[in-house]
C-alpha cells in the first residue's frame, strides 16, 4: 500500500512557512467526502472503473497481443495514460519485448514517417483512440493509417480497434458501418480521469500487464481515501494541504518528482491531470513535471532558492526490482572509493530523502509519497489517488475540474483554416492575424 | 536564419496585458552588450565555443563511431545537451542508426540493468562526462561500469572516453594514471552552458551529426545578437521582455513550446539552463517544458484560463522534412472530411498559429521563434541563443546565472549518508531527520 507523509507542509516539520494543525479547520471533510460519493456529478463515473467489467477489454488485449506492432494514435489524456503504464510497467519495451509499441500523440510529419519505417503493416494493429471521435489530430493520423491499408489490400476491420463514446461520434459510427472492432470509454470518464478504463488497459492487456492488478490497487486506494475522516484521507489531506498553502501562502506550482526513470511519463500524465483540470477561471495550480535524481541537476536549484511559490511533492520507491553494487575500484582516490560498498538503489533513495531533508531545512514544504515497488498493483493506486485528489482540490477552489472550456478557441480557429463547415469567419480571423503580424520581427 | 517575432509581448499584439516601447527605456541595451563582450566574468567562456579547435572531437568521434553501442554517463547538462542533439538530429535514432545510444542520466538500478541486457560490452564505448570529476550519480556508475570491463577482460582504456576539467579533478587523474581518452570542458564552461563544447559535440560527431554545422550556426546568432541595438538583438529584446513582463506584471513561468517531437529534449535542455541560472535569491522564473500540439491537450487550457503568471515560448518550424497527406477517405463524414486534402505539416502549422491567435485574443503574452528547419546549423542557432538570452536575463535580473549554491545542502546530506570523509555531522542530521519524521503519516 502506498504511504502518505504531509509532516513537511506542517510548521513541526519546515517551520514557519508550514501550516498548522487548526489551519485545516478551513476544509470541511465531510463535505469533500459528500461530494465525492453522492456521484451526483456525472463526471464521477471515474470512480466506478476500478469495479468495472474488463472481459471485453481482455478478450481484445489477447487479439491485440499477437501483432508485432501496436500503433496507439490518441492526444492528451488519450496518450499519457497508456504511455505511463508501459513505460512503468515493461521498462525498455522496444527492446525487450512484443508487440513493439508506438505512441503517435502529435501531428509531426516526421515522427509518422519515421513509425511507417519501422513497421510492417501487415503484423501491426492500430488502437485510435477519441472519446469524441472528432479530436482533429487523432482523426488526421486515422485517416492516413486507413488509407495505407487500403493501399496494402489489407482489411481495417483486422488491424484497427477503435476506443471511443459507447453510442456517439464519428468513430462509433464507423465502427458500425465498417465492422471494425470497438471498446467503449464511459460517457462520463473524461480524457484525463480514463487511464483506468479500456484507454489504458488495452495497451496494458496487449503487452501482458496484469490490468486487473491495476484496478485492484485502485479499489484499495479508494477504500483509504473516501469515506473517511480528514486526517485519515490521504486524498483529501493532499487537496487540502496544496489548497491551503495555495491560499494562505501563494504557493501554486506543484512539483511531481518520482525517483525512478520508469515513472517519468507518469509525472507528464499527472500534469495534463492537474492542469486541465484545475486551471481556468483566472486561477490555478501549475504542475511542474520532474524525474529524481536527474532533475536535482536541473531544478533543485530553484526549488531550494527561487521564488517562494512551490510545494514539491515527491514519490520514492522501496524496492526497484533490481539493484546493483557500486564497486571497490579506485580505492586510493578518496573522492571515489566512499561510494564502494553502497547499492544504486541506496544511493537514489539517500538522494530522494536528502533532497526532502534540504527543502525542509531551507522551509521550503513538501509532500512525500511511497511506494513499495513500481507494479501494476501500485500505479493502478497512484492513478486513483491522483484522479480522486485532483478532483477534491478543484472542489475544494471552486473550479470545475472535469471540463476545458479553454481550447475552444484554438480549435475553432484551426477548423477554419482546415476548411470546417460553419467555421468561415474563424478563417478570416486567422488571415488578418497573420497580415498584421510582423511588426516586431528580427 | 531564426526569426524571432515580439509582437505578442506588445500592447499591439495583446491589449493591456501588454508592453508599450517606452516600458523598454528600464533597460541598458549599452550595459547588456558591454558585460557580455567584456568576458570580464570568467563564465562567459561559453562565448567562445562555436570557434573553437574541434579536430580532437571529430577524431575521438571518428573511434567512438565505429563501436555498435556507446553508453553516456552524465547528469544535468552532460546528459541534456546531448540527448537533445541526438533526438532533434536524429529521431529514432536507435531504430534506424548506429551506435546505437544510452544516455544513464540517474542511479535508477533498473535502467542500469536494462542498458546492460541491451548492449554488448565488447562493442560499447562509454563516454562519461563531469565537469568535477567528482558528480556523485556519474561516478557511480562510472565505478561499476569500469568494473563490468574488467570482469569481461576488456581494456578500459579501449572502451572509455573521459570528458572532464582540462586539468583537475579525479577523472582527469584517471585518464592520465591509466592511459584513458579524454577531451576537455573548457574551465569557464558550466555544466548547462556546455552543449557546445565536447559535451555535445562528441556524441553528434559519433552518430554522424555534422558539429560543424552548429557551431556555424552559433556564430550566425552570434553575429545577430550581439554589438547591436537592444532593438535590433533577438537574445536582447528576448531577455528584456521577460524580465519587463516578470517585474511589472508579475508573469514569472517561462513555457517552452516547440512545435516538434524531436524538440522536446531541448525544451527539458532549456528548462535545466532557465531554472538553474535563474531562480536564486529568493526570485527566478520557472520554466515549464511542453511539446506542440500535444500539449495543448495538456496544458493550453491552463495558459488560457489558468493564472496570469506565464509567457508561452512558441518554437514554430518550417519545414519538416518530411510530410503526410490526409487522404481522401470517409467523404460522406462531414466530422473527418474536411481534413483531407491537407497535410500533416499545415495542421501542425496551423495549430501553433491557432494558439498564439487564441492566447493573444485572451491578452496573454507570447514570443515567437522559427525555425526554417531542424537541422544542425538552426539547432546550433538555437542553444547558443538562449544561452545568451539566459545570462542576458540574469543581469537584468540581478541574478548570477553562473552558479548553483541551493544544491550543495543535499549533495552534502548525500556524502554523509554514503560515508564520506568530513561529512560525519551531516549523516548524523540525517539520521536525526528519520527519527523525528513520522508523524503525519498514513
Amino acid at each position: 500500500m502506498l504511504q502518505f507523509n504531509f509532516s513537511n507542509l506542517m510548521q513541526d516539520g519546515i517551520g514557519g512557512n508550514g501550516l498548522m494543525k487548526d489551519d485545516f479547520k478551513r476544509i470541511d471533510g465531510n463535505a469533500l467526502n459528500t461530494a465525492i460519493q453522492s456521484g451526483k456529478s456525472p463526471e464521477l463515473e471515474f470512480l466506478d472503473l476500478p469495479g468495472a467489467d474488463t472481459s471485453a477489454i481482455k478478450e481484445m488485449g489477447r487479439y491485440a497481443g499477437k501483432f508485432d506492432n501496436f500503433i496507439l494514435l490518441g492526444i492528451g489524456g488519450s496518450a499519457l495514460g497508456p504511455r505511463s503504464v508501459l513505460e512503468a510497467l515493461s521498462p525498455f519495451h522496444n527492446i525487450k519485448s512484443k508487440p513493439k509499441v508506438f505512441i503517435y500523440d502529435n501531428v509531426d510529419p516526421m515522427t509518422l514517417h519515421c513509425i511507417m519505417d519501422a513497421v510492417d503493416l501487415k503484423k501491426t494493429v492500430i488502437n485510435v483512440i477519441t472519446k469524441s471521435g472528432s479530436t482533429a489530430e487523432t482523426i488526421a493520423s486515422f485517416m492516413i493509417l486507413w488509407q495505407k491499408l487500403k493501399e496494402q489490400s489489407l482489411k481495417p476491420a483486422d488491424h484497427i480497434i477503435i476506443t471511443t463514446d459507447p453510442v456517439k461520434g464519428n468513430l462509433r459510427k464507423i465502427a458500425v458501418d465498417y465492422g471494425v472492432r470497438a471498446l467503449p470509454i464511459p460517457p462520463g470518464v473524461g480524457g484525463r480521469y480514463s487511464v483506468l478504463s479500456a484507454v489504458g488497459l488495452l495497451l496494458a492487456e496487449a503487452v501482458g500487464i496484469p490490468s486487473g492488478d491495476m484496478l485492484k490497487g485502485a479499489v484499495d486506494i479508494h477504500n483509504k481515501c473516501i469515506g473517511r475522516d480528514l486526517w485519515q484521507s490521504p486524498a483529501f489531506l493532499f487537496a487540502s494541504g496544496v489548497f491551503l498553502m495555495q491560499q494562505m501562502k501563494k504557493r501554486d506550482i506543484t512539483v511531481m518528482i518520482p525517483y525512478a526513470d520508469r515513472l517519468k511519463p507518469f509525472s507528464e500524465w499527472f500534469c495534463q491531470l492537474w492542469a486541465e483540470s484545475l486551471g481556468k477561471d483566472g486561477k490555478g495550480l501549475t504542475p511542474y513535471p520532474s524525474t529524481g535524481t536527474t532533475d536535482q541537476h536541473s531544478q533543485l536549484q530553484l526549488w531550494m532558492q527561487g521564488p517562494e511559490d512551490k510545494v514539491v511533492v515527491f514519490l520514492s520507491v522501496e524496492d526497484y526490482g533490481a539493484d546493483v553494487q557500486i564497486p571497490a575500484v579506485f580505492r586510493d582516490m578518496e573522492g571515489l572509493s566512499y561510494l564502494s560498498g553502497h547499492s544504486l538503489a541506496e544511493l537514489i533513495k539517500v538522494e530522494q530523502e536528502a533532497s526532502e531533508i534540504a527543502l525542509a531545512k531551507n522551509g521550503r514544504p513538501s509532500i512525500t509519497i511511497r511506494a513499495p515497488k513500481i507494479d501494476a498493483y501500485h500505479l493502478g493506486q497512484l492513478y486513483h489517488f491522483f484522479e480522486i485528489a485532483t478532483a477534491a482540490t478543484g472542489l475544494l477552489t471552486g473550479i470545475n475540474p472535469f471540463n476545458q472550456p479553454g481550447v475552444e478557441e484554438g480549435k475553432n480557429l484551426t477548423y477554419g483554416m482546415m476548411g470546417k463547415k460553419g467555421y468561415e469567419a474563424k478563417k478570416e480571423e486567422f488571415v488578418k492575424y497573420r497580415q498584421r503580424k510582423g511588426k516586431l520581427e528580427l
